[in-house]
């Protein structure tokens, strides 16, 4: 029996979707998040000396990186061909949209987190103005920059046909959907991108993706005053491993 | 023939070393940075709109992220075995490290370099503790007991064969090592990590390396201060797209 070891609003969402598209037999062990900290109760730990979400146990093998969970469940039970023929072009777009969901568009993620916890510490009131000075100098400067760029490359490469790789959906859909979300759910995309808001209501539409989000719970973490996603948010805990899915590891 | 589009002081490394493992033929191009930002110029903009390195152009198809280029360059090019077979266990722990290295270990080498920028920010000097202090509390608090959970889990999983999958040197070494390295070369590997020690001292043996590292010119940007590697180094700036290694695309 396929087992997922699951972390309400963290990136083990994307399993529970795959799961569905592929209409497998799993078991779902959720986890809790630490009411004040958010990030992973001790049980993750004892599943994965991590201690993150998601975690996959099948056929006793523990697996990690939401990446090679996807290409395992893939490679053993894909039968609603979910990634293009290996010898194909839209392959190379596949793997290329597999690795730079988390190498490339998670990071910047990560940072506009991390960074906007810091511009709301709590400091002495005569320096609180030069603390967010110099937070806002760097998102300003480089974190929304190189993020814009980014999405706006996403944006264009989507207006080609909808999707990720070639004319179907396919499990990038599902690595980038997620991340996509994420971003999207702290109010980081702007309005002009309309193939990315496209893409994402069609995600939305998916009967997998539905049912995954009756079973998951909360799907993302938000930022508090950044809240234009329309899913359920919480608000969120800075953890240095994950953008805003505390303790999701990838 | 390949082309492979090369920024010193970026992932293009890997890449370079892949190509010196396969023993392949291919051209590099140069791309430089630019000498106060350290970015890359826009050379590199007209070959990708991301900008980014590596880019790999071959066989007219034009693919970005290390993670997926390598496997591109093992599916059409692999004579010496740089991946388990796909049905293996150590096929497993293959493809978790080939998203492991971007997706868990990169970002908190993104943050402490952003951290440790914005720490020694030009800001007026009664606000100058506290700035530090602040951004001490998200170093000290949330990114390195992450990053040392992390190394410690290497470190373990080193153990058993020397090798990140199997008891061969294979792809995900260079996918992984290439991140540690950035790590070691910022002083972040602790001293009592010996496997990981040892790991990167047999990948710095190897003569595709020692052939890559002629080529390729400086491996990694480190921090000012930090420096206790053994390969050269030069200034960092801050780029949020990339962790010790500005303008490089995963």
């Amino acid at each position: 029996m396929i087992t997922l070891h699951h972390l309400e609003a963290s990136r083990s969402f994307r399993i529970i979707w795959l799961l569905e598209e592929l209409e497998l037999s799993y078991q779902i062990e959720r986890h809790e998040r630490h009411p004040e900290t958010m990030r992973a109760q001790s049980s993750l730990k004892a599943v994965h000396p991590l201690g993150k979400a998601p975690v996959l146990c099948d056929n006793g093998f523990t697996l990690i990186e939401s990446g090679a969970i996807i290409e395992y469940l893939l490679n053993r039970y894909d039968t609603r061909g979910l990634r293009p023929p290996i010898s194909s072009e839209d392959y190379l777009r596949y793997s290329q949209w597999m690795h730079f969901a988390e190498g490339s568009l998670m990071p910047p993620a990560l940072l506009t987190l991390v960074l906007n916890k810091m511009a709301n510490a709590r400091v002495p009131f005569f320096a609180r103005s030069i603390v967010k000075k110099t937070v806002n100098s760097t998102l300003e400067g480089f974190v929304m920059p190189d993020l814009n760029t980014k999405l706006d490359f996403l944006d264009t490469e989507l207006g080609n046909t909808g999707w990720f790789c070639g004319s179907h959906f396919s499990a990038a859909d599902i690595q980038m959907g997620f991340a996509l979300q994420v971003l999207h759910g702290r109010g980081l995309v702007g309005d002009n991108l309309l193939n990315i808001k496209a893409f994402l209501e069609a995600i939305r539409l998916r009967p997998a993706y539905q049912r995954a989000k009756e079973k998951a719970g909360l799907l993302t973490l938000s930022l508090p005053g950044k809240n234009e996603s329309q899913e359920p948010k919480v608000e969120p805990s800075v953890d240095a491993t994950s953008a805003s899915t505390t303790d999701a590891a990838r």
